[in-house]
């Protein structure tokens, strides 16, 4: 399975789908459809993506390099995996899973920032919530027009101003190099 | 009719709907089906909320207030009309008549600022997009959860906040009186 060979973070969900097609017999004895698979394997690749993000910044001490990274990291994901950005939208700002996912993350990293004074945020859920559908929407302009090449760092650098960090600044911070995520290879069965 | 009677956008689409199961008949004339009748009166309902911004706005001077007041409107519309606001919220951020109605009118009220040096803003159309998205995960939060009060107020801060106006005078701005819409009455037929 390419999902055990990989890890679910690094393969693409358009990958997923044809072996499920081709496998079909097998899949829908734990399934009841094709959009089950894939609304599965595109939670578990959000979660993947979340764990991902955790790692890379949990040592970071700035609140707004975190936050700003996390968001580009998102952006680039729907670019890298466009089958996977489209189920992301098509879920929609209303679904359970992806609030349950992304939102105590999202306002994780807000509440740091303006616990320390970094960020000013007139209410942290609020703000949790606007930065998860302006997501979602940018998400769409990606996959559905010509964007900008460096989109994430533009949605990054408006969600930066967002939570009150001056424009030239938040512009600074967005564009600086994007580290790179690591997925652990998965446990061999 | 009601909308005939006091203008589509006094109109709350729970009563529309209500009016649409007892006259059934008639209506399946013109529409496919009942969420057929709540899509177009909804669609209608949201361009007539837009004009009357519109009007409204037309010769304030400042393009926060514009801003500002233009979306506390749109979430108080949800509040008072609950059956419009999930059906803006299920039509998601992808869906064109959204997109085409509110889109245009959020871009123009942002460029106004950002050329008069109000705003400070990377990308009119990713922020157009985020503004959008953001509004649209307000209103869920407002019909699924118990917020507060004023999260009109607190929701027009946090966009102020995003494009690029300082938190001090985002709330300010957020917290003046609500100038109230007018509707036209409909013409008699």
């Amino acid at each position: 399975m390419l999902i055990a060979e990989r890890g679910v973070g690094s393969v693409g969900l358009s990958e997923i789908t044809e072996v499920a097609d081709l496998g079909a017999g097998t899949f829908y004895n734990y399934f009841q459809s094709r959009d089950d698979i894939v609304e599965a394997v595109a939670e578990e690749s959000v979660e993947s993506l979340g764990a991902a993000l955790d790692r890379l910044t949990a040592d970071m001490p700035d609140a707004a390099e975190v936050f700003g990274y996390s968001l580009r990291h998102l952006v680039r994901q729907a670019i890298t995996d466009p089958v996977w950005g489209w189920f992301v939208v098509r879920l929609g700002v209303a679904h359970p899973a992806l609030i349950r996912i992304l939102g105590p993350r999202a306002a994780r990293d807000l509440r740091k920032g303006a616990e320390s004074g970094r960020f000013s945020i007139a209410d942290i859920d609020v703000a949790t919530s606007c930065v998860f559908g302006a997501l979602l929407s940018t998400l769409h302009q990606v996959l559905s027009t010509t964007v900008q090449p460096d989109i994430d760092s533009v949605f990054a650098q408006t969600m930066l101003c967002m939570v009150g960090i001056p424009a030239d600044e938040a512009e600074d911070i967005a564009s600086r190099p994007l580290p790179a995520l690591s997925f652990p290879a998965a446990p061999s069965t």
